[in-house]
């Protein structure tokens, strides 16, 4: 369980108070306020607050466009106009801040995103929890053959045992080990901003998280993809769900131009009408290169 | 008076409906959303959105100290902390969104500043109102004469009233120009993407404005500043009003840590605790340069 | 011309003193240094330094990627690899800094583009050039009638000679009238900050202008597309030809993957497989609406 | 050591070989090209790459200023001038690219400055080398007992020998697992995405990091302070002595007006005046907190 009951009394309390704004509400959102999701063994998302709606993103666009939209018939024809055409601005009218709490080794690849507000619990100040990530059999991975940062079958039988036995230990042995260095019992105690550093990154850190849409759709797109590592997009997912209900206009047009859209290189749309033509196209006569090749025909077929 | 009755009518809506929420809720700030400030001659300010409160900068600071932070007596005393040691991420937590009508040569000012989401009006699709900014008399100034990039003495008599006359006059032309230009009447009618190059910089633009409110107070910093122009200022003052209510006690560590605050270079610090042990300190002393140490005089008297 | 001869005087020595230098150099690039590029009637782009060349990108990715990028065969292939999976941070690592002389209203879009760093010449400190942007006929079209933020047809015969007189007249007055405000013959003058307000967004302003190459793709991806508005256009496609010398092949990925690619919808994507299987595919039986589909066929035809 | 023996040679290589450029070269600057500084018991900086100079920052402000600036006398001057005033943008007008090998701990707080291009060593991509940072004994601190997030006297004698030997061995142990996990000898071996959540974050990574110099002065403030803590303030102190030699007068102007310098409360500067008239101000009588007045005691005495 990732909440203490302290937290979740605190929560509770959050959740039970409603009280009357003048601003833009979503129902869809409201319902997920303070409503922790679980992810991964000891992770969580929670949504703290958010600014916006489908109707905040049209009302920028018409600033923006001025009287001359009245011929876009609905609010969701102009959103999905704005995503086809790739103008970004209003989607960053709306805004979302999160309290998500997850394995440093996620940490460092989420914080890469760089357009964003962060205030991390600090293990400067204070003291981390024992909470660590171990995987749950099916996300216990092989490297992959093929693809050097990508992951392959399952592990099996003893191995898999052995591993999550090494990472379970050396994960307990750090932890005590932090401890014992920390212990004002009979000694100073190391100072805690040196001690974390025996700490392995599969612990758990925690952090507010806050973005805007036009942003959290760019990392949606990277980090629930396919290729993205599990353990990061399974945090992507639960974000997912939140943002289909907290703008679905939105949510709808980013599934059709981003999520399940192809970027087709120049190459490969000659490639596509001489296919569209008739023509039998292969590598060869593609002008691409193998990898590529092999990325086409994977979308297209043949 | 800035609102068309249309206009006027929208906004009233907006306030008429209140909604419940499980967001955090400002209520000095609930009074001025959608409650447009009137700014210069044609201009407005008005809250469209905000997210957080004060509240909301201690809850991220304590996701970021941890339990560690039970020793601050106090909200307001944690957020003067983070505001006199520059701890500006907890600020971030905040966001604010506006609706602002303002000249275009103040909006290209304004929109240095980088770190802020914006959607303006386009003239490329739209068509400009015919509303210029024409300066108040006690606004009509002349070229400072110590300070290449300020004003001084007010305009007199004939001169501010010739100046008067011709912005009017040019203004006026520059718009009939750029209906006739527009016209299809009896034409094909110029692109409105080309006739807004006749436009004059005094023509007012609008867009929706937003940022957090660590920038915020940034901008207010440098743009509420006696150096900034007159015409940002009366902006910045207008948006400084609904910070402090929004926000009552950052607003207040902002006034003490920020815009009440001196900055004094290490030269400065070393004549300051020399005049404290009672040395007479001098520019030849001082190690300054002239303009230096009247900057320096300036704050600290002799 | 678009430069003094004092200015000239001052490039041409910058132009004539190589020294030696320890960093990466790209030939191409270094042939462009300081070499201005006319734009539009009174406008420039002129290299005036960067950082990088084809090489860093590679070995900026190779920290990145550490020995296992050994696979790939060549630079070309990695820098291909790369642009396709939209690693962008390799081609941060490349800069470039401009100096642009160029219209107002050009750059109120350009500015738009925030992740740059800029130092614009002040008219509140100095004063401006009589210099204004006046379109060649090749460039005077009128309103779209299809598009509400395009141009169409050329504006023809006497319609066009009006606009000409009008935008020459109109630049004129207002050059007259800042230059009647400002003057201190006989009178105070009024100050710079003001007076500038009475100008024509034709009018040339000038800036530094420095960016990494991912952001500049970006730019021109947008800007040098055919709908961005001609009078930008312009500027990108002389940047484009600097571009082209300085990392031929992140331009070349560059053309391929993004310039020349085509971004296809999941309802596209669903088109095109039914299309290239031998399916009669309609507006009807596609599930776009009328304008995406418009846009669909004139990329794929039918 | 830092490196290895390729490494060097690879390094040696790119110091042999000076090119002629048109741009911009700062002597001071091309003596610390390729030479790693050593940083800890594994870590270095190296800078690989620059654009800009003193000179480059003045040209900038003189476009920003036009002809205007002639009055200030010399380049120290306005730069000088330009850092009293938080003129920020020239600063920004030189850039530099960094090489650093930094334990991960570091590696997490650096990356909190967002305003940075950034390539990191991918251990989802490659193996992570057996180099971890253990304290030397002159910075293993016990935790201070006056403040939550520092450190306070060395730890003495068996427990200085317990910590070290600690950190010692359970990094040989979580390495140790790493390799066995990853091992394909057989087994089907580890996903590297996986096995890299064993390690600690005292393990050593590397990346490339560019920024432009007026973050890179905003990172030495926080950085380079007495209250950073140790192990970042290193890198810290070896960029400085870099930044000194690379523009030695905005160098000098940082010093003075943001290293040494002092912000002072409006609280603080009335204090200040009623000491400069001889008043003798207490903290009863100061209207500050006791935390706040301990830090004014600290810097003006009394």
């Amino acid at each position: 369980m990732p909440l203490t009951p302290e937290q979740e009394a605190e929560i509770a309390a959050l959740r039970a108070s409603p009280r009357a704004t003048l601003r833009a509400v979503s129902e869809g959102m409201e319902q997920h306020l303070h409503h922790p999701i679980e992810v991964l063994d000891h992770g969580l998302v929670r949504v703290v607050d958010y600014m916006g709606d489908d109707a905040a993103i049209v009302q920028a666009a018409r600033v923006s466009y001025g009287a001359g939209t009245k011929h876009v018939s609905n609010d969701a024809g102009l959103i999905r106009y704005l995503m086809r055409h790739w103008h970004s601005t209003p989607f960053e009218m709306c805004e979302i801040k999160l309290h998500v709490k997850l394995p440093v080794f996620v940490a460092r690849q989420w914080i890469r995103h760089r357009t964003a507000n962060v205030n991390e619990y600090s293990a400067r100040y204070s003291i981390l929890d024992r909470e660590f990530y171990i995987p749950a059999p099916d996300a216990l991975a092989a490297q992959s053959t093929t693809n050097n940062q990508g992951r392959g079958a399952l592990l099996e039988g003893a191995e898999a045992a052995r591993v999550l036995e090494i990472l379970k230990a050396d994960s307990t042995r750090a932890y005590d080990s932090y401890e014992a260095m920390l212990s004002q019992d009979g000694q100073q105690g190391l100072a805690r901003e040196l001690a974390r550093m025996n700490l392995p990154m599969n612990i758990y850190t925690q952090w507010y998280w806050k973005t805007d849409l036009h942003n959290l759709f760019h990392f949606l797109r990277l980090r629930a993809d396919p290729h993205a590592q599990y353990e990061i997009r399974v945090y992507a997912d639960a974000i997912a769900q939140v943002v289909r209900d907290w703008v679905p206009l939105a949510w709808e047009a980013f599934e059709d131009y981003r999520l399940g859209a192809v970027q087709i290189s120049a190459r490969g749309v000659d490639c596509l009408r001489r296919m569209l033509a008739g023509e039998e196209v292969t590598q060869e006569t593609s002008g691409m290169a193998k990898g590529e090749w092999r990325e086409f025909i994977a979308t297209w077929g043949r």
